[in-house]
């Protein structure tokens, strides 16, 4: 176990021009984070519901802090690692929106709930059990939501008597655990591009969750936070009577994936605030180079696209992007700086150690992406 | 600049059993790791050219020490900071097969070169002005290759007018500047499926090689190293007569893709190494959700692969992937742990700050990977 190696240092300084940065890197347009900061934050507050902001999208404290300032109750992530940075940072409340198996892992979660308010999904009497013998040998309590598959066919359970099962394991487990509600989320229909079509999954979620609440209601099991929705639903979510919560992410930073959707009547426009900030390298007559590839963007979602009008990404490879232009595209020469917007701005932001904030052509501010592979 | 988060703690200790390592992980399968480390470098060694193994698919010191104690010349890297981390590491001799711009990485490079061997690639005179300025700084010799496109249309220069221009521009820099001779690298060919294709392939690039080689020592400039050929074409390199170096990386640890081509006869076959180690952390009727997404691993040339039979990868998304059952698939329960093969080794590595050194059951090493991140 040697050469253990700290993070690389940071591409840019405060006060830089764009032109200082090194590259590969990315870079976040700060007047359209906070647009879109402003523009979520104010809706899901006029639906009165709760937001909860979903840090796995960017893995930073800074901007974890900036949420919660502006109005969010606290953040969610999907990992005891990644909780484990944002109560480091002083994020007092924050949810893991996902099961999670290993002593390890739970430990580290009941450790966690010493510090601050911490959320754990679960959708099998596993994870009760799991979680309930480390919060009592940490002495904490640990809040509890059961997990319901509204679609998505993940992780969450599919009938209401799993539902019940775990609300009794749950309620048998206090102090340790308390028993707090619903996780119900459809990532897939975050990105169904029809608005109307988008609308009517988002409706059919509804009614499945409203099914659960009335039925643990019933058995005594009051469900006091109901939590799912994301960037590409969290309005629908928000107005729908049922949840007391919505979990959007990528919001401040946005994709080209998201850019994809079509918007319904009166649904807010999101900007495109995160960007990949690339060097020319080689330019030869028929395409030119940069210096950031699959270990600068994910491509899971598709390729990356380039902001400069008559250039367009051909290709990616390991450390590479070939670009080719159209007929009047401008010059590009050995040096150049150029943008892309990702795919994917989730993976994507995990390959970067650092996120630069730009405010129109200065660095303002220089993030660290603390939960950068925070797998466990 | 807050909340800088070092390293997350490796997930397992020396002496572990596979069910202690906590997950997602990346594991090595030490004993196909050696008969691939035995296999290639015994091939190129009777070929009587040199090995300079790939450090872009490991990022990972411990692994360039084993190649290197079993016979590697050096490594290659892509990047100025890949190349930092290897040389404190104690590699003494480093080739960045690649065109680097900016000023902070050119200085970078000038100061390793004080410390050991460093090659370069260029394909423009920009980038022999940039190095020879910080090499003239620093008072280092910097070892410059010509990149000649073969046919992978990315970086490299497309005439024999553009090398000999470089030639004589590299010569007048001396000493700060030593010109070696040709970085040669056709990408896609390493990954043509059928063994027939891809040799053609390669004998078309040795055809290009070889009129550049005699173009530049007509004129003077004598190409002392020719270097290229990966994993997929090593062997078809290494017995072109022209080359005389390889510069495979993937072929300690494979993955899926690699794994896609078909071997032309006496082609020396090589075993996968490298699995990522997952948890199952939800179980359905119709499927089963392991813990590591498209975080833990590249999804560029297509999923990972279940290795236990019966069970298909479905679908991932960013920290899950849903696996599901043909009939007589093994049952599987929440807490289990199965492997996967990448689909592309490179990428996936770069997800991961520590790889999991296995003999059989029991964990042997773990192995920083100190280059992670390296985008600079």
């Amino acid at each position: 176990m040697t050469d253990r190696t700290n993070w690389h240092d940071a591409p840019a300084s405060v006060g830089d021009a764009i032109s200082a940065i090194d590259t590969p890197a990315l870079v976040i347009d700060l007047d359209a984070f906070e647009h879109n900061l402003r523009t979520v934050h104010s809706r899901v507050k006029d639906a009165k519901v709760a937001l909860r902001a979903h840090g796995k999208a960017h893995k930073c404290p800074d901007i974890a802090r900036i949420q919660v300032a502006a109005g969010a109750q606290g953040v969610c992530c999907q990992k005891a690692s990644e909780a484990q940075v944002f109560v480091e940072a002083g994020i007092t409340d924050v949810l893991i929106t996902n099961e999670i198996v290993g002593v390890s892992k739970a430990e580290r979660v009941a450790r966690l709930a010493r510090q601050a308010r911490i959320g754990l999904c679960v959708d099998a009497p596993f994870h009760v059990a799991q979680i309930a013998h480390a919060a009592r040998t940490a002495g904490s309590t640990v809040e509890i939501y059961i997990e319901i598959d509204v679609g998505q066919s993940r992780c969450g359970v599919h009938t209401i008597d799993q539902a019940l099962e775990l609300a009794r394991l749950i309620a048998a487990e206090a102090p340790s655990l308390r028993f707090m509600g619903l996780h119900a989320y459809h990532g897939a229909s975050q990105h169904i591009r029809d608005p109307a079509e988008r609308s009517a999954t988002v409706l059919a979620s509804v009614d499945t969750v409203r099914t659960y609440i009335d039925a643990l209601a019933a058995a005594g099991y009051a469900c006091a936070v109901v939590t799912g929705g994301g960037t590409g639903t969290y309005d629908l979510v928000a107005a729908s009577a049922v949840y007391t919560e919505v979990q959007p992410g990528s919001y401040v930073l946005m994709d080209r994936d998201y850019a994809l959707n079509h918007l319904a009547p009166g649904e807010a426009e999101l900007r495109q605030a995160l960007y990949g900030l690339c060097t020319v390298i080689s330019v030869s007559p028929t395409h030119a180079v940069l210096d950031g590839g699959l270990k600068t963007f994910a491509v899971d979602s598709g390729l990356p696209r380039m902001v400069l009008d008559g250039w367009t990404v051909k290709s990616i490879s390991d450390e590479h992007t070939v670009i080719t232009p159209s007929g009047d595209a401008p010059d590009l020469q050995v040096g150049d700086k150029v943008r892309l917007v990702p795919g994917h701005c989730d993976p994507t932001v995990n390959l970067h150690d650092w996120l630069i904030a730009l405010r129109g052509q200065i660095v303002e501010n220089v993030w660290p992406v603390s939960a950068r592979g925070a797998l466990f």
